[in-house]
């Protein structure tokens, strides 16, 4: 009975919330909320104390709170767990779950509460994503780790606005200037073409992948070439995401999927490349152009990169996922030009991931065909951790005088 | 029984979903779902077909979805509706609700399911928040709305990180630069120094008040003078926003909000206009710099514009918030700098919006004392529906030569 009453003074309380809160500003949010007498009252139902929520902790375990009483189940699906682990509610309805220690790095996760997915209201960081925005929680490690904030010159994001003709969409592209980049200056930088994954959009590679800060750490130690990154989004079509993830069980969704990627090729080497060659100075020899992606991206990277091998020396793909299988199709009229094309042709995956299975198929199809390649296989799965981790890896191969073996 | 089971099993599919789709890519995503012979089986449960949510109809109502079998309850919370609306389920367990025909505009909206807060998984457009983020609907109306994107150049948004000493945190601020900005030009442009409301981050002029493309709209059109518009986020403390709403329950909440407000103003005046000079061909004379915001961005204008009047000479405030009331003590000993130095003083509030009673009498107060002013009277709540119009009648006042009439 208090759970009903409950769950009903809770949508009421969240609506006031909202209401108050979400228009009106603090002082009079304060007067607003005080002149509900029965909130203060059932405070602890809908408005209790605030909760820190996830609290990193010395040791490197990770609680994580949510406060929902009437609740029947809360869950904790983490890249920080091994599998989802069920919180348990205190007294006063809040839910909480204590991690094992786990390593530096940075973790998404959600909270499924009696079944429905909801974010942590205590925690503003999340990782947007076209159809299941969830949260972030970074455990801080020695600022050695290529992602952590270092007190280094930082690059600046630039988000340009633009029409896309060929996929019929206004849409924005991201591109990173690295720290003292000067338009004014006559050098002409290298570009880094950095893909995201399928639900994922143009701001997944900076804000989950936290590239730009990779770039600002690798640069400052020297270890990488000064480059432009340009972070497009990557959908050739808006059938391919429309409707949330029930759309992949739809029939034509993957007609869609191979048209997007398609597509997408079109616009980056007819609109996307110029805009940013008129913008900014970049060089425009193929030798100053990579192509990298994950997932989505990375079957992108190998589709446009390997057949438009013209365009780009270098070619990077994490966990590519979603490449045709019909390779002799695809590539094989390239194969002779790659070896004298291709400056760096890099492809990994994690071993935890069932698309190793397609990625080495692929490596291997490249080897028999005697197309020079990095294949690498590395513990971990199919999510950021690993990305960030190849990311920071393939940067300081680019553009570097002294092209890496490919074996 | 059925909702019970329904909603276990939603929980479980949830976390196939996230799992499967969180990491995993479309090719293998299908393959790893379409393993799980109970989810076809039980697909209208969690995996139903595709919906669209929100549906603008030709006649501009909306019908909003979520697919939610086994929840009690679904409410749909907006500014394109008066008040909480219940959504109606049908047979499949799919929740929908059609408003009546609304104004062409830009609508936030929450789903509250069963007493939580969802974001609508068919809707990839949010609007960010600290503490609750919500969804937001284009209503598409005529070209001459100041916020409708139009076929005219596109100026371009730079995210620059920083470290606030005066703060003590790392920080964005985001800065617009208009159509044809150039960096090598010895011409020197007017900056607008653009503040968010409480609870809302730097992002949000752009995301949800479309500033970028009110500006594009009115430069394009000749109404508006070619300007950088600058966008900090505008907390000069942790405490202020941490823990979520009930923040504003806590004992020390209001010595935080009077805290936040002054060290932000010290971080805006020593941090953030040096950085913005450091990187940009402005001008550096206060006729060329203006400070406007919301709630509580609009507070702080008047609070940091009216004090250093010798660095703004244009001030606006929309819905103003937790203003100190205590004006004397604040202004008193400013008021006779104040109509010599300001070109602009420009004070507007919602006539819905409960906040209005405070901004009358600060009006009052300063015609009490011969400060001249504009004051605005709208029909208006307390959201962005006001304040991009706001924005759209203020930017062409900014910056002329011949400044308007104050009264």
């Amino acid at each position: 009975m208090f759970e009903v009453s409950c769950l009903h003074l809770a949508a009421n309380l969240w609506l006031v919330a909202i209401k108050a809160a979400f228009p009106l500003p603090p002082m009079n949010l304060r007067r607003y909320i005080t002149s509900f007498a029965f909130i203060s009252a059932l405070a602890s139902c809908a408005f209790a104390q605030p909760l820190v929520s996830p609290e990193v902790h010395a040791d490197r375990t990770i609680t994580f709170r949510y406060n929902a009483p009437g609740a029947k189940e809360v869950l904790l699906y983490s890249e920080a767990v091994t599998k989802a682990q069920p919180l348990q509610q205190d007294k006063q309805g809040v839910w909480s779950f204590t991690t094992a220690p786990v390593a530096p790095d940075i973790y998404v996760y959600s909270y499924i509460v009696d079944g429905r997915r909801v974010l942590d209201p205590a925690n503003p960081v999340i990782k947007y994503n076209l159809f299941s925005t969830e949260n972030q929680i970074h455990v801080p490690g020695p600022k050695t780790l290529p992602w952590e904030m270092n007190d280094v010159p930082h690059g600046i994001i630039h988000r340009h606005h633009y029409r896309s003709t060929i996929v019929d969409e206004e849409r924005d592209v991201w591109v990173y200037t690295p720290p003292g980049y000067d338009a004014t200056s006559a050098e002409k930088l290298p570009v880094l073409y950095l893909l995201h994954g399928f639900s994922d959009a143009e701001d997944a590679w900076v804000t989950v992948g936290r590239a730009n800060v990779i770039l600002d750490n690798l640069i400052a130690s020297g270890a990488a070439k000064p480059m432009l990154v340009v972070m497009p989004r990557g959908y050739g079509n808006r059938e391919v995401v429309a409707g949330g993830w029930a759309i992949l069980r739809t029939p034509g969704w993957q007609q869609a999927w191979q048209n997007s990627n398609a597509r997408f090729g079109q616009s980056l080497l007819n609109e996307i490349i110029p805009l940013v060659e008129r913008n900014y100075r970049v060089s425009s020899d193929r030798n100053a152009r990579a192509i990298a992606g994950l997932s989505m991206g990375g079957t992108q990277s190998l589709l446009i990169g390997l057949t438009a091998s013209d365009r780009f020396a270098w070619i990077a793909a994490f966990s590519a996922g979603g490449m045709p299988e019909d390779y002799d199709q695809h590539f094989l009229g390239l194969k002779d030009k790659l070896n004298p094309d291709l400056r760096l042709l890099w492809i990994g995956c994690g071993t935890e991931d069932s698309l190793i299975t397609g990625n080495k198929k692929f490596s291997a199809w490249l080897n028999a065909h005697g197309v020079q390649h990095t294949w690498k296989e590395t513990p971990g799965q199919h999510n950021f951790l690993l990305w960030r981790r190849y990311l920071a890896e393939v940067i300081p191969l680019l553009f570097q005088e002294s092209a890496p073996a490919k074996h």
